[in-house]
């Protein structure tokens, strides 16, 4: 039985017409109706709440919702099935803001010391003269082609998509069979053998000049935010560098969640296209910021974690999620835009780098391979601070991984003030111990918006440092300043008064705001001390520590060792390398050497299951304090701790 | 400016807006209404003529109207544009009947002598058992059954798609990690290296029995009628036999009126669209007669004229028609079925066969090979007698080619009274040299329908050597019969009686059918007498002459003799071997062996252009009559012809 759904939302109205059963999600999404669900629709986050005005609806669960929003009618779109007409009130929802880089997210990079272009980088431009056809030389299109192919550069078994085929006839008569083809030659040069085939990747009519740009672009998916870089592969300088969040965070913040939306009807397709909007909409901006066209970028390469880079392709990710937790695929073939829905050239190569398992993904392969631990004498730990904490300890010998769930805290989301380290954001702060008044610094200058990754390190330290939050990350509401107060989601500390911040309203760090950020830091600390000891090497005997994740670039160590995310060792002995992830596909983008070690790294990684290990859960809940439960481990900060009290003692 | 295009058109009513300027079939096009173009819609059929009720259109050519047509508002819809609000008569269409085969279009075939399945035939059922996946061993999917391939095959470079990858998670568990898989394994095979690319064509789940059948097609797109053979390759045999006309004729009846559609807007993917609905519905019909399913169909191979091969791959094919004739690929690339659109197994691999010029294709090439004049030891000459007439003479140490249009009328089509060899059709003539009563034999018995090829030939030379036709074609009004008439189209003679046939109306041989006929078989004896003179061969000198065409195998030759169509010798140098296009698809689809003499073939084929020839005009000129200008060619007709006169004279 049909019955019709009324939608309220941002003052229009929509209604539609769907069976008995049928979840009102999906009635507002027929409706046209973007209701977010951070959780994937398992009824867990208590965002999807919409308001019930007429009608009745069944609630199969009301987990997040009080009894007297129950009695206002309110219900979780995800959980609530129709049994008759209704009429619904949609809440504002909360946007997903799509800000554009500033210079904060642009990594310095260096092009590659290896890299010669005509000798690693295997996307040439090629300069044929073909001889006019004629009544006495009656060759076919494509066989005059691979006869100039042949005469004038030795490739003896160049392969044409029939795209190309079909374009071919009028590009050659255009170029007056004068013509400029892109080929990738990786084949040729690897093995030597001028007969291994070598794709037509791209044919321009005339003679296009050798040195205007070459593109490529090299893109990293994460979870949380999406990074793309647009590289001349000509001279590998790049080029635009600019980052988004994943449009499928409406879906699910953290992997789980959008494996299980994924799973259901439609919820893949929807998270692939997603995705695929994410990416274009970089792509686009990225070309218009130096004027190139999407159309002319002819090679891709991507990493990302497993998750992502199955919901990336289509392909099925339940088994991620279910125990023994096997992906489908590890080392996906080399495919084409059109393939896959990129909206560069339709030909273009599209290399998504090899991973190691559900979840150390290529993100982690890409970041051995940028930040050189795969080549290190010493032993060395590379973390990689994302939405998932993954760990590498290892050397040029031998290289362990594993991986836990560290939530996307330190990416600005799940945080109610919470953003991405871009224009107007909070990145650094300090709290007067006496006043407990702050100063704080705001990238860009300006107003605040909210408060970034490394701006809620230092946030989290300096409440501990000077009392505002106890060692289980209580707030203190007995601290003595209006600041502290006890707010909506419980206890809170205010950073920034309405009249200071952008919006007008105050930016606070709540409670719930500190019990991600514990977990997050709980997950990634217990994490690569669970590793170490598995593999029977303490911290002390790490020579360095690496630490990869887009906004590690920017935080304080100091502040980092005193939330107790990192280990309390000699600061001299902590890299921090940004987003090491679009770094290693950049590399693999511009050498096939380097790719070639990708794979390499895919292979030599012994992956380390913490989910089947119990010490790994003894290690979270010991860490889920500041800085821990044993203060023996962070000598600096028991003595920061200290100094602090001897200084109000003193004073 | 818009204006409102108001059509009646089978009793029924459309409407449509289009902008001043646009052509009437166009707007017919946008109204949903199929108006007949046989010339492609170059004005020279006139049969798309629609009558304008009201209101003016301006008519850019009224070749083919009569000034009382146009009187009455007749005028041709792809000829005529639009300038105001017109109300448009579309009168009863020509119907292109899709009739099915019956037993007379079903070749013999037998399966080639050298197959032998696991030897020959490349695509294999592979069955698979792998271990499953556990927490020791957290292999990916698709990692796993590329060892189970390398452990239990040998085969170490299996590759997939993206599609594939996208189910293979299912199908593996579905199987419980028992699963069978289809290959194309002509790489290795033909190289003997077990690296060399694998393609997987299929998966499925359990273990599928070995001898259950393996579906593979093979199809000759012809300008007229396209042929498929449904092959179980696991035994060679083929299961279903199917014909059609071509979907593309109603836009125009010879290759150069469809390149001429085609190079018009949207004209290409129209023509495109329509042979696939062509052979998509050939594909349907021939699998439900055997209880199979398309989507289990893995191979295709086809083969078909370089025009119908461009038209079905969407490649401009203009440059066939403009000097210097050139085509866009006579090799075309092992592509997917997805690739172009057919309705099998969407990985089922196509391979369109080789072709050697413009107007010399893989049908010829397919035909060589399927009457093995590349392997004779003696000069032969091969004939593939369709809408196009090519001829190949040769041995196996050369092989010279070269093609004339000889227009569709010996398949059925530009004869009033045409149609193809099924149910129904007219396949023999005898006539009384005193009555001129004709006595005929009709496919499958029953009431006749029309006339097909072998028919009309018969037809041709009866009306010849009984003196209703002249030696010029002319119908001999005053030959003393009923039969002998004024037509619509000039002089005709009556073959069956309106109360004899299945529609009730008479069914006659024209003046404009004999006119179409004899430019057909004087193109095709010009040809192979021309190319025999440029090659310094005497037709004597010629050991057999071998007849393609799938009409041809049910010719009577002393017929086809008597009007000329054959060259005069012994009739046991005759072979009429059917549709060898279909039946050389159907040999390199089962033999990788034979799949590499096309190539060869292709390659070897010397091309000769008689474009380019003025003797070919005068040969063609020459033979545009019954049986030919020079009678000392044909002395078994001159015989013929003086034993009828003294016949009628002993009486």
């Amino acid at each position: 039985m049909q019955h019709t759904i009324s939608f309220t939302h941002n003052n229009k109205q929509a209604s539609v017409k769907i069976p008995t059963g049928a979840l009102l999600s999906d009635a507002a999404h027929l409706a046209g109706i973007d209701i977010g669900q951070p959780c994937g629709g398992q009824g867990r986050c208590g965002r999807c709440a919409v308001q019930v005005m007429e009608g009745t609806v069944r609630r199969r669960s009301t987990l997040r919702l009080s009894p007297e929003d129950v009695e206002q009618g309110y219900a979780l779109a995800c959980q609530t099935v129709v049994e008759g007409d209704v009429a619904i009130y949609v809440p504002p929802q909360e946007k997903i803001e799509r800000r554009l880089t500033t210079d904060r997210v642009v990594a310095e990079v260096t092009v590659p010391e290896e890299y010669e272009y005509l000798q690693d980088q295997t996307v040439r431009r090629i300069h044929l003269e073909l001889t006019p056809p004629s009544m006495d030389d009656q060759t076919d299109d494509w066989a005059r082609l691979q006869t100039a192919f042949r005469l004038q550069h030795r490739f003896e078994n160049v392969t044409c998509s029939l795209n190309l085929l079909q374009k071919m006839g009028k590009i050659l008569r255009e170029g007056d069979w004068n013509v400029t083809a892109v080929v990738d030659v990786k084949n040729v040069i690897e093995s030597y053998e001028t007969d291994r085939p070598i794709r037509l990747l791209d044919l321009q009519p005339g003679m296009v000049d050798e040195y205007s740009p070459l593109w490529g672009t090299a893109i990293d998916i994460g979870t949380t935010t999406v990074t793309l870089w647009l590289v001349d592969m000509v001279n590998g300088q790049v080029k635009a560098q600019v980052a988004e969040y994943n449009g499928q965070i409406a879906r699910g913040e953290d992997v789980i969640s959008r494996i299980i939306y994924a799973s259901k009807n439609g919820g893949g397709q929807d998270l692939r296209q997603r995705v695929l909007d994410s990416i274009n909409s970089l792509l686009e901006t990225a070309c218009k910021r130096v004027n190139a066209k999407a159309e002319n970028v002819v090679k891709a390469t991507i990493s990302g974690n497993s998750t992502m880079m199955h919901l990336l392709l289509g392909i099925p990710a339940e088994n991620i999620r279910l125990s023994p937790f096997i992906t489908a695929v590890n080392h996906p073939p080399i495919l084409t835009a059109r393939d896959i829905g990129l909206n560069t050239n339709p030909e273009a190569s599209v290399d998504c780098l090899p991973g190691v398992a559900s979840y150390v993904g290529a993100d982690i392969t890409a970041g051995v391979l940028s930040s050189g631990v795969n080549v290190m004498d010493e032993v060395t730990l590379f973390l990689d601070v994302g939405t998932n904490g993954e760990t590498v300890l290892g050397n040029r010998d031998w290289l362990v991984t594993c991986a836990c769930s560290a939530g996307p805290a330190f990416e600005g989301a799940g945080v109610v003030n919470g953003m991405r380290a871009t224009q107007g954001a909070i990145e650094e702060v300090w709290i007067n111990s006496d006043t407990l008044e702050p100063t704080y610094r705001v990238i860009g200058g300006g107003k605040p918006k909210g408060i970034c990754g490394s701006g809620l390190i230092a946030l989290l330290s300096e409440a501990f440092l000077t009392g505002i939050l106890d060692k289980a990350g209580n707030v203190n509401l007995m601290a003595g300043s209006s600041r502290v107060r006890e707010g909506a989601h419980g206890g809170e500390y205010v950073v920034a008064w309405g009249v200071e911040s952008e919006s007008g309203e105050d930016i606070v760090l709540s409670r719930v705001d500190v019990d991600n950020l514990l977990r997050a830091k709980a997950a990634i600390y217990a994490g690569f001390t669970v590793l170490a000891e598995t593999v029977g090497i303490s911290l002390e005997g790490v020579s360095k520590v690496l630490v990869g994740g887009s906004f590690g670039k920017y935080i304080n160590v100091e502040k980092a060792v005193q939330i107790g995310l990192l280990p309390d060792m000699d600061w001299s002995r902590f890299e921090f390398l940004g987003n090491t992830s679009v770094k290693g596909a950049y590399y693999a983008l511009l050498d096939w050497r380097k790719r070639e070690q990708v794979t390499e790294i895919a292979k030599r990684m012994t992956y380390i299951e913490l989910s089947a290990d119990n010490s790994f859960y003894e290690a979270f809940t010991s860490a889920l304090f500041l800085p821990h439960t044993d203060l023996s481990k962070f000598p600096s900060v028991v003595e920061a701790l200290t100094s602090k009290v001897e200084d109000q003692t003193s004073e």
